[in-house]
């Protein structure tokens, strides 16, 4: 058996049955191996950003790690941005990232690069194999490190010679730990704080948005008077009816500060210290007052859940009804506005929907207006690297099996940035309604420029405005096999979701707002 | 004065006087002192692939660098391909990558990377300005970086604040090292190696592919009876009429030790010893025989001219009539062929032209029929990673002033890396003939998996075809603002060539192949 072979029989054997790829000569063996071992569901992408992206949105929903297979270096650079977000966001990813023969490499051939050190820029495991005695074994590892809680990003770097050479060993699966314990004093003293005082945040932050966990922190708010929001940076929350009506800590730096100032303390649960997306001249890196208490209940690779509950249980929290976010809004007509847009998508969404929001600036307010609608989960851009809305409404599709209707609120420049998504997922026939918010502008940079004092000239302008020319996504959709219509009001934008929600396949909505 | 100012000041003041850019937040202060000094030529790029590889073709036709505009570690992540591709072209690029603030980065923000880590897997130089006092002189050391020659990246990480903060200094231009000089003894051994063998190659690459180099090289094979051939990784040769008939080192192995085998003696003018693109099972690394003798008359980072001048003047060599390449050749009928579209391009190119190729497998054999065509330059991936067709393409139209042709033979896998690059197209009414080579599938993995030995089946066909669903690439370049015509046939190519090339702005040829 050669690596190539051992490498897919481990890959499996853990567990692991979905690969996102773009592979290169230097994968050809194990592609081969693919071809020979049945069970591996194969998804190409067209750009690397692409298929790291899928994988992102594909273990959001999914819950367990896909492999990408990238190709040398370069290969792995092109997928590093969205790599990036699933850093932050903690997905568990197996990037496979083929490579020079062992032997090759020291003769610095053109695609020879610094694989190790651009994988050590966004993963948490990094590995080269070097035998393939050795290689089921690393897979194995890989894979425990991606299942890690509460996932991590795990890179084995293949060298050609050491998958086409034989001597391959499956591997048996290795479990991840668990995730290190929460200390009973820790529970205790947020008990303590939590009786005694009214000014307190609970944060919540990874599967602390979960709807287990939210259920958990409502118990706890209902029965100590605490406020709960959600991070800024939270990759996947529950929503909809049957949660909690979770605000997010907003964006925009003045008012988060507004929003986190008052509290005395705040109980951090898979939440880092809440602090600005950027430094801006004359405000605070920190958005929390500085005489604000914080108190780490469970650190980010702690099991929420279980974190609440022991909290639950040393306040004797009980049950609690779900508070009712009251009647599902209607559809609105007329021109495009943030709220009509949020309130026609809460009217519309099928139940258990996916949301993949990439809208930026245009967003901020959506949440407002769509706590009534059916239960739906809903991902963010966690690392701020634009260009992930397209590839996670993609690999969400996957994960879901096809069954759910992905729903990508994606603003245009960032579009741009990975619209090869489209390709994909016509190729695969996903049930992914995209509705581009098209409004020709990098808007929120616009308003950033604004903030540095001026009105942005000609010069700034050539660089955030996006058009001349228009970019006209009908034709760019329909260039990729994805059938589409432009919408100029809310109700034709409602006609076209409406019609797209029936279709087992991909539909673009160009709306201009 | 701020940070940004001096650092645009200083820029200007060193000859940079072009910004591909796709900027963020972290550098509105920079874009603001864009704004307010004049004299920078800012070019918008969709993804920061593009604006990296725009600076290269920029590079390789204006001979000067660029800088580039990019947008923390994620937004310089984003660009690293094509970076490489740059970095193994020689080409010369100031990156300038704006960061978190010095004082915000230990608060580890989203956006927060690793971008010293991601800058040094592709840079010659990096730096991060600390502040803005020291940020005029980080920059005038950034652009000699980049001016050594050959030339070099150099990246130049700047925080925020060090940006919006006061005192800056705009610093003088600090000129670059000059390439170490040739031993005499070095030029020596290469004449009495020519005087006394007829087995010898000399093998160009870098400036010994531009035309005053081959004139020299030429006027020694012609005294000496040695054979003269390029490198495979050169990113720019002087081709057509008046230039040397010089064949390139074959992709394939088979070919190029076939090629290389019979030279008992290979004299390296900055090229380096040639080895194959990728190791492969029975073959060797090496593509020339193990008892060839290499010499090394000029490394990379010494100059190709010099060192060729002494050697003519070391044989007295005499000067040579260039040779007579034939007659022009006339455009090609009927189904497209790889020789009737290069005989086709050589027909129809205006004087002057810059072909950017990136068609891969297809494009294998356009030199042997473009020998005849008028003077050009052809600039060909040199890093391997695919996805510089366009950028470059797109760059040298700005770096020649718009005054030349721009011929882009475009592979279609490769086009929709960087497919965003026809949208500056627009913007910019570039003078770019774009000619897709549509083949629907990624030919090139097809024949190295062929290699591996078999028939790719369901799975591996699932990676390696494009053609479902059929990617239109007449919509999505007029979806990008670029007009475009599909041919099936060299006569419908033809016409259409024609006609682009009348036009001032870009035009898209989709040829089904």
């Amino acid at each position: 058996m050669n690596g190539a072979k051992s490498l897919v029989e481990t890959l499996l054997a853990s567990g692991v049955d979905t690969c996102f790829a773009n592979p290169g000569t230097s994968e050809m063996h194990f592609v081969a191996a693919l071809d020979q071992i049945p069970g591996m569901k194969c998804v190409l992408g067209l750009q690397e950003n692409i298929v790291t992206g899928m994988a992102d949105g594909y273990f959001r929903i999914a819950r367990k790690p896909a492999c990408t297979l990238l190709h040398c270096g370069p290969g792995l650079a092109n997928g590093l941005g969205n790599l990036h977000n699933a850093r932050r966001a903690r997905s568990g990813i197996v990037n496979i990232v083929g490579d020079q023969a062992t032997y090759h490499r020291p003769f610095d051939a053109p695609l020879t690069a610094d694989t190790d050190g651009m994988a050590r820029t966004v993963s948490q495991w990094v590995q080269t194999s070097t035998s393939p005695a050795g290689l089921g074994h690393d897979a194995a590892l890989a894979v425990r490190a991606a299942k890690t809680y509460p996932g991590q990003i795990a890179t084995l770097i293949l060298p050609a010679d050491v998958s086409w050479e034989g001597g391959g060993v499956v591997a048996a699966p290795i479990t991840p730990p668990a995730p290190p314990a929460i200390d009973g004093h820790v529970v205790e003293n947020a008990a303590r704080i939590l009786r005694n005082n009214q000014n307190v945040l609970i944060l919540l932050a990874g599967h602390g948005v979960l709807s287990a966990a939210q259920a958990l922190a409502w118990r706890i708010a209902s029965a100590t008077g605490a406020k709960v929001m959600a991070d800024y940076v939270s990759a996947h929350v529950a929503r909809g009816r049957g949660r909690m009506q979770l605000d997010r800590v907003p964006y925009d730096m003045d008012a988060a500060i507004s929003a986190l100032q008052p509290f005395e303390h705040i109980i951090l649960v898979n939440a880092k210290p809440p602090v600005g997306f950027f430094g801006y001249p004359e405000l605070p890196s920190r958005q929390y007052s500085p005489t604000t208490q914080l108190h780490v209940l469970s650190r980010p690779d702690q099991d929420a859940v279980g974190a609440l509950k022991a909290l639950v249980d040393a306040l004797s929290a009980p049950e609690v009804e779900n508070s009712d976010p009251g009647p599902r809004p209607e559809t609105v007509s007329g021109t495009p506005t943030p709220e009509g847009l949020a309130q026609t998508l809460a009217a519309l969404m099928p139940e258990n929907s996916i949301i993949s929001d990439e809208s930026i600036s245009y967003g901020r307010g959506f949440y407002k207006f769509t706590h009534a609608a059916p239960a739906h989960d809903w991902l963010h851009l966690a690392g701020g690297a634009i260009g992930d809305g397209m590839p996670v409404a993609t690999g969400a599709a996957i994960g879901a099996g096809k069954q759910r209707r992905v729903i990508n609120l994606q603003a245009d420049g960032s579009a741009m940035y990975s619209l090869q998504s489209l390709w994909t997922q016509a190729r695969d026939q996903l049930p992914v309604t995209t509705i581009i918010l098209n409004n020709s502008k990098y808007n929120i940079l616009i308003g950033e420029y604004k903030n540095v004092g001026a009105v942005p000239g000609d010069t700034a302008m050539s660089m955030l405005d996006l058009g001349n020319p228009f970019l006209n996504w009908v034709q760019l959709a329909n260039g990729m096999g994805v059938e589409a219509a432009r919408a100029t009001t809310l109700d034709e934008c409602a006609d076209l979701m409406k019609s797209s929600f029936n279709r087992n396949g991909p539909f673009l909505i160009e709306l201009m707002i």
